[in-house]
Order: C-alpha cells, then structure tokens, then sequence
C-alpha cells in the first residue's frame, strides 16, 4: 500500500509574532493535492497536530476544516497520533466517531497496540506519552525512561505482528543521532526523552514526528516527515513536504515530495541603503518572512519601521559588525525630536535588543500610548 | 416520538469551589436510566454543555464519556445545541462525524435552518447565538435585538415546516415572563436578550435551556428542563430533572421525571452548639452542600475549621442575627494565642465577610503560608 506521511502541522503556530493560519492552509492544500495525484491509500500525520495544547478558537475552525476536507469529503482514511505540543484529551473529542469513516486519531498509549489494518499493512498508532503513563499500563515501576517504556511498547506491538504483512510504526519522539532545529520546544534535557534507533528494527518503516527537518534522522527503515512550513529561521534551508511511502514491493520504499510555502522564511544581507533600494526590493519576494543581516554600523532612526514599510513580515533584524557607539547619543537625541512617540519606542527597542518588535508588541505599545494620551488630557 | 428534554448541564461546573463531577456523573446516569426506562426515540439538550468555553481537561473527559454512552453505546439519537456558556466553535469538533449516529449538535445559526427530522417531528435545533449573526445571516442591519432576530428565525423556520408533522423548537435564551435564580450568568442587562412567548406560538413544543429552575415558565407548549442539578443556594428548593414528551398525541403532552442528586445543596439553620450536637448532625446527610444559618451572635473560634470536621461541604455560613461586636476584641486576642496561622486567617475571613473559605482558598492560603515559613527559613 501507499501512503502518504506528515506530521507537525503546528496550526495556530505563530512566527515572531505573525499569524501563520493562511501559509497552514495552503500547505495542506498541497499536502491534499500531492495525495490525490499519488493515490495514496492514507495519510499518516505523526503528531503535533496543533500548537498548543488550549488552541485558539480560530486554529481549531482552521483544523476542523481540515480534518472535514481529508476525511469525510476527499474520503482519505486518516491514520493519526497526538504530539507533545497536543493536549491528548482535547485532542480525543470525536475519535470515537471518527473511526467510522477510517479517521484513527490515537491519544492514549493503551490505543497503541491494537493495530489499524489496512491491505497489506499494520500501522501501530503510537501517541507522545510520558514514562509515566507506560509504567501505570504494563504495570512496571522499573520504567523511568523513554527508552525503557519503549522497550515494553515495542515487545507488545511485536506480539501483534502478522507475519504476512508490512509493520508500520506511527510515533512522535526523538530518536537517538536526529539533529534539532530551533522550533522544537525543548521540554526535555539530557537522554531520557531519547529513544535509540536500534530498538525500531522489527518495523519496515518508522513514520516520525516530532523534528521539524526531514533530514534529521538518516535511517533504512525510519523518517521524520518534518513539519510543511519553516517555524524558525534555523530551518530556512530545509526542503519542507512529506514522505510518499510504499509497503508495496518487498522493500519498503520512500520518495519525497516538495511542498512551496505560500510565504517563505529567507534572509537578507546589506547595509540599510541597499536593502532599502528599489531595484533590490522590487527583485526578491517582498512578501517573505525575512531576517535581516544589516551590515551598517550608524544609527538608522525610525530604522524598523521604514524596512517594514517595504517588507511586511520582518521577523528580526541582526546588526552585524555591532552598531557605532561614540556618536550614538548626539544623533539619537537629534532624531528624538522629529520621531512620533510609536517610533521612539521602536527604535529604542531595537537599539537595546537588535531585534524587531513584534506585530503584537506594536500593537500593545500603540494602545497604551493612546490611553496614556487620553489619561493626560483626561486630566 | 417521545422525547426527553433535559438543559444546561454546565460539566465541569464548581460549587463555591466544591467540583461537582461526580455529581454530575451521576445525574447523567440518572437521565440514562428514564432514557431507557421509558424508551424514548431521542434525547434532546438545550444548550450549556459544558459551564466554561474552555472547558478543564477533567470536565471534557467527563463530558467525552457521556456522549459515547449516550450516543454509541445506548444507541440514543441526541438532538443538541450550544448554549451561551459553550464556546460553539470549540464543541464544533466531530460534529459532522457525530450525525452518523443521529448525533446532531448544532452550534451556528445558520445550521437551525434545516430541521431534523424523527418519526412524525421536525426538531429546529437552534444554538445560542448574539444578534449580529442574525444580522449578518439574514443581511438585515435592522436586527439589533434577539426579539427581532427571532422573528426573522421563526418565519425562516415555519417556511420548512411540513404541515403533517410535529414542530420541535430546541432553543436556549431567556423567554418573557420567565425568572432568573443566582446560578445563571447575568451577561444580559435589560429586555435585549429577551424573546416574548407568543414568537414561539407556531411549535407544538419548545425545549428551552438558560434557565436552571423547571417552572421558571409556564406555557402550553414551552418548558425550561431546568439543570440536572442545583448549582446555587438559590435553586435550594428547586425539583431537578427532565421532561418527557410525547409529539404522537394530536396534542403534545409533557411529563416531569425528577432526579435524586447524589448530594443536595440544603441549609440548615441553629445555634454552633445545637449544629455540632451528635444527634442532630447524625439525623441529617451530613454529606450535603451546607448553608448554615447561624443564630449565635457570639464569637466563635476557630468555627470554620470546627463546622467542616462535621459538615465537610459547607458553601456558607450566615450569621442570623449578626455578631457580638463588644467583646470581640478581647475574645479574639485571647483565642489568637492558641490558634494555628490557617486557622487565624480562617477565622478573620469568616468573621470579616460572614462566609467560609472556598476549599481553593484554603489551598492558596496554606501553601502560601508555607512559601513564607519557608522564605523566613532561607534567610
């Protein structure tokens, strides 16, 4: 059989401030396409489904809708596990209906190790779990670790196998020798959240989640997906998409499959009159997420708003060679008296820290300048 | 058809900080059991689901259970909507799976359009909703009041009635002539959110919800169900339960079936002696929610602490009479010496606002209290 493998969509996750919902939705319309057009006999979506585990109102209208177009209007079975970023109970609501129409949406580790068999092929649902909830299930206070619940998990799964079919595992963890980019939320120090991959070897594929970069993890039988969208600037390079996999033939085989971001996250480098240039602007996508290496060493006032007004979507600006210090103070005191109080804030902001205000920030900032300005007429 | 009409379930609601899940679970099974016993074709709920638009992860387990039981596993056709204390887009998730199993929970207006049909009845299932969706529905600017949007939803609603069978309006807002008890949040100030009875004359019933007493409106052929529970003092001497009612008649007919709670909220009223007296405390459900009407006028220490030793669920303690103020003073520095830091701050809340500590009061205060000990430690 043929499937497809996804995971960390994140939806409702922001970039410094920026609301991603649009980019989400195109991504899953391309991981929809690629689907139909590869026939695929399912999706597989390796968890981290959502952001945070309370979403926000519109993530879940975003998420509902998505889950209504794959499942009960494209018809594609929807074989799912939740992540660490998945609140397991919030995310359950309906499961038990779900499966009705072949949406297997898995939360609780006991859900694990009743396969969901399809033609030629046993996908063992395998939900982010805590030591803890694995030493309640087998009984075990031994298990302290990952490792060592993995160990039980993977032995109970084994006693399911068919030996006539194809086994898939569907998990959400780091397993041993994957590199981590810097939108993984780091909940765990040292090993214990490691498992080694020697201990998948009885599976013919290890559909992961949890590493947003499909590189992460080089192994015969073993892939993370990565997430469909860049949600750090440290995964600028990375290729995003999804992993075409068929238990078809007597090997394993897996292909992978590009996604375009509706916006991507890309860096720009120069001093603040080349990037501010028209015939450079006017030559990239102006419309990207974008870091800024800025190689002047002068104060630029009102430096971040004019670099908005040209790129929407700054999300942070890097100085670097540093900035001039000696004649700081005259000029900036200079600038002070033609700069409106919002700018002011900006620019001190961004003096102090090297980096941009945030959308939000902004808007904070502009609410409680105007009820400061009221307060004081008010007087 | 025979129908069971029951409201504002409000899981995950507290009691003056007493949770009321088991409570509530146990009225659930209360309204399983009649289901059952009197073979009813539907179960019908109007409204308030969950207390809390973001509800705890306890109450969705809660609330998850029900509807599996209710639903898959009893087989019960449930006829829903969102109530004013639910998020709709939040209790959205897996609507389009649950309508599989005749589960049909609508949560926006333009879903109440489209009756459901049962038997011989057209259920119009109508969520709570603010008059700017009705606004924005019927692209009528005129519409500010739910008054004026209801007129505009019945006449919808009346174009999709087939005259030869029964029309079921299940709703959840405040109908004219019907009174509020303490437990319903007073977002509403004047008649806005007020619908007059006679918009409602075309149905043969209206399942209401929004209101917790059963007899807050009487009217041939519109009941509040009332909440399954007693959710304030004020509703102390209110009969819990639902109404069955029969649509097969020429005339719809309505029967009350009332439900025992696992712990009544009562009050009990006497002097501290008489109330800490073994007879009397042995010939009450000392298990109850207590409010203690209190006829002394004396000081009493440490009386809280004492009360919940007998009465483990008191929500309040009224002083009848009011309290001695002379001899305060001196009382209370002679009892200050012999009373643990707790129970001082116990005592002073009781005595300063005549009610009882919530037990998440307690809580904060002793774990407070145990920051500073341990700070005062440290230095």
């Amino acid at each position: 059989m043929r499937f497809l493998h996804t995971a960390d969509w994140h939806i409702g996750k922001k970039l410094h401030g920026y609301d991603l919902l649009e980019e989400q939705v195109d991504a899953f319309q391309q991981i929809l396409a690629i689907a139909k057009t590869e026939q695929v006999d399912a999706i597989v979506v390796a968890g981290d489904l959502y952001d945070r585990s309370v979403p926000s109102v519109e993530a879940i209208e975003v998420f509902n809708r998505m889950i209504v177009e794959m499942n009960l209007e494209e018809q594609f079975p929807v074989l799912a596990i939740s992540g660490n970023h998945d609140s397991s109970t919030r995310l359950e609501t309906g499961g038990p209906w779900f499966v009705q129409s072949n949406f297997h949406l898995n939360t609780r580790l006991d859900q694990a190790f009743e396969p969901v068999e399809m033609n030629n092929t046993q996908f063992f649902l395998l939900p982010y779990f805590e030591p803890i909830s694995a030493r309640l299930y087998f009984e075990n206070d031994e298990i302290r670790t990952i490792e060592q619940a993995m160990k039980e998990v993977v032995s109970a799964m084994e006693k399911q196998f068919k030996p006539d079919m194809a086994h898939v595992l569907v998990s959400h963890f780091f397993v041993a020798g994957s590199e981590k980019s810097d939108s993984e939320t780091k909940l765990m120090v040292g090993g214990l959240d490691t498992v080694p991959l020697t201990l998948l070897n009885s599976f013919d594929y290890v559909a992961l989640g949890h590493l947003h970069g499909k590189n992460a993890l080089q192994a015969e039988n073993a892939r993370y997906s990565g997430s469909p969208l860049k949600f750090s600037l440290s995964e600028m390079n990375q290729k995003k998409g999804v992993w075409l996999v068929d238990t078809d033939a007597s090997d394993t085989t897996f292909t992978f499959k590009e996604i375009t971001p509706l916006r991507d996250v890309m860096q720009i480098e120069g001093s603040f009159k080349e990037l501010t240039a028209q015939a450079f602007y006017t030559s990239i996508d102006r419309e990207n997420y974008l870091q800024i290496q800025l190689t002047d060493r002068a104060v630029i006032p009102n430096m971040m708003n004019q670099l908005r007004q040209i790129y929407p979507r700054v999300i942070g600006v890097e100085r670097l060679f540093g900035r001039e210090e000696r004649q700081k103070k005259s000029e900036t005191k200079k600038s002070i008296k033609t700069l409106a109080p919002t700018e002011l804030v900006d620019q001190f902001f961004s003096e102090v820290t090297g980096e941009a205000l945030t959308q939000q920030q902004q808007t904070w900032i502009k609410d409680n300048l105007a009820e400061i300005h009221q307060t004081e007429r008010g007087k």
